[in-house]
């Protein structure tokens, strides 16, 4: 296991520099008024394919040697991974294999596609999947990015806090969703060598709490398909995330679907912006554990913005 | 009437700049690749009372002396003029009177009454409106800040376009909205004498096109209470308003209720904010005029981002 270093980060950050947005950071008075604390919204919601993944995602493609962009990249994931990968290996100009569920919504589909992804549809089974995936992996030699447990991934997500830094120096804590820890570790990786005074908080729903559970038991817990709103964030750890989790996370905060979901009106509301469920989830803890950062400077990252409009949880 | 000028943009920039945001400069591919265009959207919608008329209310409400200030300021209006007014006497801690009908929707008078503005309903008639907002006025000594047709709100609402021009130089036009032409007269006034070069474009509703036929006519025509999805753009030219429309305007573009409301659904999908209907004007008047943009750099004013997420028009 390849541990990334803070050099990867700074490599990732060069690489990277012309393949993503340098995403804005927003207040609301409302919402510091709320809290109690001055809250800073790192947007990667508005990056161009609408979430932080496109960071690991061309980190990965972009660093590849010629002959192994020749092949291109490959990976199984039903969610942003997918999307982004495609539109990194899109602007690098290679092939793109996804493997996805045939039960996946139509529209990941349509963008998976749109930004030139070739999909190879499986059961939705984790047996079914292994298996096809590893069929396209032989046949097309693609490079396997994995979603989370990838360093060069984790170094790419770690460019994030990064930035953040430069934008609002001296934060307090900064807190993030946690699904498999890829944005996490990042995060962890960054600030533990630039800011190591500023405390770094993983949230989490209720009903996906695994991180959470894995974090007081002190090994990995995975769950089994787990149910929530919030659905970037129903998978499970991985070894290098979980070394991140367990060396530098202060603490992992929980929410319910109905605190996840004021939460996320909150933010549409009051910060005007369109993100996912799993975005609102720092502030849905937030707002549960006021005391824990009252008065303090909190950096959150809002992950991704992909979300059906015609579909929104309060209607 | 005083006309203003790009002096009292200067100096209204330096008097809010403490009051107001800085709001960030959005870009899509996607939108870009839809309308042959390079498009950059100023997002209003990001100011915290939600909407560019902080700008102008606040130029109003900081250059009064301290004995008008005292006395506070005076407005009629049911929309984000209302909010924005009261939003800057709260931060300079004067009062601030608003006659609003007795019909205009809760929300907005709870805005209003968030920022410690004082109302008084009136019947839903332009004389009612008058008539109370004289009684209101004599009792108080407020000033008179009016939406648009007075010149430290059209010198405000200047400073986005001076923004604009520092963020994104070399624009080769900018669109905004016009309802009264509040911002489109500081749009006018800054980027003629900042940027000559850069052709200025108002956007309108075809069931609200007094702008558009005023432009034609070469002279005011204002109609008596047009519907519109976008309602923010109801309000007919004025004297100073007309001013900067006819001597600086290239041309008034309009779009229809369904182009709006598809225009306003891309915006928040692929560049993932929350705005008016109204904002989404001028993308729809893009869209239809495709080569009169085509390979051009264009900035569009996104306007405001107070809309109501129970009842969004797609659904």
């Amino acid at each position: 296991m390849y541990i990334p270093s803070f050099d990867d980060v700074l490599a990732a950050e060069a690489r990277i520099k012309p393949h993503i947005r340098r995403t804005p950071v927003l207040q609301s008075d409302y919402l510091n008024a709320l809290t109690g604390a001055e809250l800073f919204f790192k947007c990667e919601n508005l990056q161009e394919p609408g979430a932080f993944k496109v960071r690991g995602a061309s980190n990965a493609v972009f660093g590849l040697s010629e002959a192994q962009a020749a092949r291109g990249v490959a990976t199984h994931s039903s969610g942003n991974h997918a999307s982004c990968l495609s539109y990194a290996a899109m602007r690098r100009g290679i092939p793109c294999h996804v493997v996805m569920p045939s039960t996946a919504p139509q529209a990941k589909k349509d963008t998976v596609r749109r930004y030139g992804g070739k999909i190879t549809e499986c059961a939705p089974s984790t047996s079914a999947r292994e298996e096809t995936f590893a069929k396209v992996q032989a046949e097309t030699g693609g490079d396997f990015v994995h979603p989370y447990n990838d360093p060069r991934v984790i170094a790419g997500q770690g460019t994030c806090a990064l930035e953040l830094n430069s934008q609002v120096p001296d934060l307090d804590a900064v807190i993030a969703p946690i699904g498999g820890g890829g944005m996490i570790s990042g995060t962890c990786l960054t600030l533990s060598n630039i800011a190591p005074n500023t405390k770094i908080y993983a949230a989490e729903p209720d009903q996906a709490d695994d991180a959470a559970r894995s974090f007081r038991a002190g090994h990995i817990i995975a769950d089994d398909a787990p149910e929530t709103i919030a659905d970037g964030l129903k998978v499970p750890l991985k070894d290098l995330t979980w070394h991140f989790v367990q060396s530098h996370v202060s603490d992992i905060l929980t929410a319910s679907e109905p605190e996840i979901i004021d939460a996320m009106k909150l933010i549409w509301k009051r910060l005007r912006i369109v993100m996912e469920p799993s975005s609102a989830v720092p502030l849905a803890t937030i707002l549960k554990n006021p005391d824990l950062f009252a008065g303090q400077r909190v950096g959150i990252i809002i992950t991704g913005g992909n979300v059906d409009l015609d579909r929104l949880p309060w209607q």
